[in-house]
Formats: structure tokens, C-alpha cells, sequence
């Protein structure tokens, strides 16, 4: 049995939360949201981001340099903020490192096989994602008569990243993505990227009403509490006013990141610090 | 003086190529049309893909990589086929490789500072580039009177790749984009992208047949090919038959790359090998 004082300090120890860039944050904003008490050190790889359209063997590359960034901040767990890299690199980092790492497909995949009525699953993502059929794999295995229906929207996340959140043309961009899951007559919806809830409003308005859009992020957040809970890892403390209770990391340039995660972020973040990421 | 046989040699040596993707192609087009004797090595970074909104820093890192991978290969002179890596990272490259390397934003800038009637110029570009305002520097040393305009475009990549070149999604993006370059009576456009030649039309249509566009691929070549001729470097050699005149080099995945560059390099090129350029 862990000593009560090293036990309370790894409860107390930081949650690595990793994307390709901000996307992630919407990941941070919900976990921030369900375990208050929480440290996070968030990593956004903005030098080599997108990861979308990337290979499975270069994600997995950067991935593994990432978790060993993350380690030296004795992180005492990491969620794959990113669906691609949890896509392509979860399996790989999970068998390499001894600490608990839990990615956003396989608990956006839960809530779309226990939420559709149908069994017309649709998933929206990057290349990458759709291309690995991930999505499919983790709904079959809980709902084996689900049909999933899967869609590549490359042009969602410079959408996104240009600000056009609500806007004719991002309206036009994806009626023409989702038509074909429209005839498919979904009724669940995976935003299956973490660019894309900032797209909901459009995405739904595009879909209708009858589709319930599923965004993995908070399902995650409910799956990590769940995690440090039977770990017994909770942080109990309450962070300390004035205490710095997150700290933010990039591999590029600040300014940008800083700017899209105060647009997100309630009370804003403080300032990334930008590191070499191939050092690790 | 060089013995023959070595100058032979010399001669011989393949240029090399640089772009952060697939854009650079465009470059490489024009080269293999104005000097159909040269060998080039192209390397296009396909893992790191996008430079346009990344630091001076990181992509001068990137660019130093890329240049002493390309060294391996014996080049005897370099293009960099790029904007933002032109605009970023062409001076520290000039000044540290003790080989002639060349950039994209000169040649168009000096087409544009003498194509231009009224003295109000264009340039479209990535966030990079523009920020950079090194074509604001190229034309005022040729024309000091010229006013430039500058406007970041960063949908037009994605719109590119995604392959909607002549579609109404695109018409409307770059409406919007060009809409304050119209408003200030440019009579001359830069398309200050290696991908954007290939929005040519629409561009067009929106600015009207009035604004002259300048492409800096094909003065890009003029450049290479005087550069070549003053120091006695032309490849007088015509290729043997069945020879593999070039050769292409990513980071990341070749398919995509290969579908791309099939559909804009008449023949078509072979397969592109796949390098870890950290290493390098």
C-alpha cells in the first residue's frame, strides 16, 4: 500500500492532454468542466499540425514524442486529445508506456452505439480517421447491428481555424459533406474530430433536428473521472487561488494558439511556452 | 580551371527542389519546360505540410533539414519552391550552404514591379509570407513608387487539395478574399503560393480580365536558368531514353502526393521514396 503521503502526491499530480493543435481544447474545457480540482499540462503541436492527413507511422512517431514530453512533467495520465492520433497511435502508446493513456474515439463511439435508435451511425472526421475505421470497429463490437457511415471533411478544421464558424460558405461546405449521410438516413451523428463541435450550430442546422450530434469530448472527460477514480487518483485538493493550475505548451508559435484558446476558454489561458518537440 | 571531365560532371549534377508539399510542383513544371535537360531532386514535406502559418523559426529549422538532406544527392544548386520558406528562411540558408540557392519571391516580385502600369500590386499569399512583407521589400528596391497590398489567403491551400479548383465554394472564398485588393485598383496580381496557379481562372474571374496575374514558377525558371548559364552549369546532355531523369522524395505518405503530381505533371513521375527528414 502507497504511503498516505505519496499517495496524496500523485493525486495531486498533472493530467497530460495532448492534439495536433487546439482542436484539443475543447477536449481540456470539458475535462476543466467535470473534475475541477484537476492539473492539466496540454501539449498542441502546432509545427506540425494538421494531423489529418498525415500516416499512421508519422503520427505514432510524433504521438511517442509527445507522451515523453508529457512524462517529464510526471503526468499521472494522458488522453489523446485528437482523434486521429488516437486513431492511429492509442494501441501503440498504450503497449510502450506504463501509465494510463485513453484517447476520444472509443468514448464517442459508446455514446453514439447506446444513443441510436436506427442503427444509422454517420461519423464525420479527418482522413485519417475515417480511413482507419476505427469508429466502426469500437460500435460494432458494442452494437453489432449498427451500420456506420463514415465521411472525411478536410476542409472543417481551416474553417474553423480561419473563424467562419457560423457562415454561408462553411453552410455550403458541409451540406455537401453530410448529403450522402443524409440519404443514409442517420440518426447519430459523431463529430469525430475535436475541431468540429465548434461547428455544431452549422453541422446541426445542415442535418436537422431528428440527428443527435454526439461530441466525444465530454463523454471522454466522464471516462477519465471514472478512470483516476478507480485508481483511487482523484485530485481531492482544491487548487489554491492564484495557484497556476494549468500550464499550456506548443512546438510553434504562441500567439495564435493563445488567441484561439481565449475565444474558447472561460477566463482565458496563460501564456504557452513553445518547445523543440523532436528533442523528445 | 575545372578539368572537363569534372566539369562534365558538374554539369550533370541534378538540381534540387524544395516545397513544403505538393505546390512546389508547379515550380518544378516550369523548370522541366525552359531546361528539359536538368535533373532535379525534388523533396516535398509532407509530414510537416503546412508552412504557411508556421514561425520563421520553425521553418528555417525545416528548411535546414531540407537542404542538407538534398546536399546527399550531389546537387549543384537549389530552388526553393516555397513563398514562406523563401520569405522565412532563403537568407540564413544563402548564408550558411556554400551553394546557390534561389528562391520564389524575387522572381515574381521583379515581374510584378515591372508589369504593374498604375503602381497598385497585388500579393496573395499565406499569413507567413504576408506578415514577412518581403514582397513589399522585392518591388520597392525595383520600383519605389509601387504600392503593394497584401492579403493572406489561407483557404485557398485546403480548397487546392481538396480539388475544388473551378467551384462555386471557391468562387465565393476568394470573393471575399480579393474583394479589398479590388477596391484598391491593383492592376496586378501576385499569386504568391506555389498552389495557387492552380485557382488561376477563378482568381481571374473574380478580379477581372483588367488585373494582370504573375505567376513567380515561371520567372522562377528564367532565374535558375540564367543562374545555371553565368556559371557555366547547363546540362548540355540530352537524357538518355528510359533514364530516371528525376526523382521525388517526401516525409510522409507518397500516395496522395503521387495523385496529385500525376494530375498536374504531363507523363506523370515515378513513385516518391519516403525519408525521415528529422534525421537529416
Amino acid at each position: 500500500m502507497m504511503e498516505a503521503n505519496k499517495l496524496q502526491q500523485k493525486k495531486n499530480a498533472p493530467i497530460g492532454v495532448f492534439d495536433s493543435g487546439v482542436g484539443g481544447l475543447t477536449v481540456f474545457r470539458e475535462i476543466m468542466r467535470q473534475i475541477p480540482n484537476e492539473k492539466m499540462i496540454y501539449f498542441g503541436d502546432t509545427a506540425r499540425v494538421p494531423y489529418g492527413s498525415k500516416s499512421k507511422n508519422t503520427i505514432t512517431r510524433f504521438a511517442r514524442q509527445i507522451v515523453r514530453f508529457l512524462r517529464t512533467h510526471d503526468v499521472k495520465t494522458i488522453v489523446v486529445a485528437c482523434n486521429t492520433a488516437s486513431a492511429y497511435a492509442l494501441e501503440s502508446l498504450q503497449a510502450e508506456f506504463d501509465i494510463p493513456i485513453i484517447g476520444v474515439v472509443e468514448p464517442g463511439a459508446k455514446v453514439a452505439a447506446e444513443t441510436t435508435r436506427n442503427g444509422n451511425i454517420g461519423v464525420i472526421a479527418t482522413e485519417g480517421t475515417i480511413g482507419s475505421r476505427i469508429y466502426n470497429s469500437y460500435i460494432n463490437q458494442m452494437n453489432p447491428e449498427a451500420t456506420i457511415y463514415g465521411k472525411a471533411c478536410p476542409l472543417f478544421v481551416p474553417l474553423v481555424e480561419e473563424g467562419w464558424l457560423k457562415d454561408p460558405v462553411t453552410r455550403e461546405v458541409a451540406s455537401r459533406y453530410l448529403a450522402e449521410l443524409k440519404d443514409k438516413d442517420i440518426d447519430t451523428l459523431i463529430l469525430g474530430c475535436t475541431h468540429y463541435p465548434l461547428l455544431r450550430s452549422t453541422i446541426q442546422e445542415v442535418v436537422g433536428d431528428r440527428v443527435t450530434l454526439v461530441n466525444p469530448a465530454y463523454e471522454t472527460a466522464v471516462t477519465l473521472k471514472n478512470l483516476l477514480s478507480g485508481m483511487d487518483l482523484l485530485n481531492t485538493e482544491v487548487p489554491t487561488q492564484g495557484e497556476q493550475q494549468h500550464k499550456f505548451f506548443v512546438s510553434d508559435k504562441a500567439e495564435r494558439f493563445l488567441e484561439f484558446a481565449n475565444s474558447i476558454i472561460e477566463h482565458g489561458i496563460p501564456n504557452p511556452q513553445t518547445i523543440q518537440i523532436e528533442d523528445y
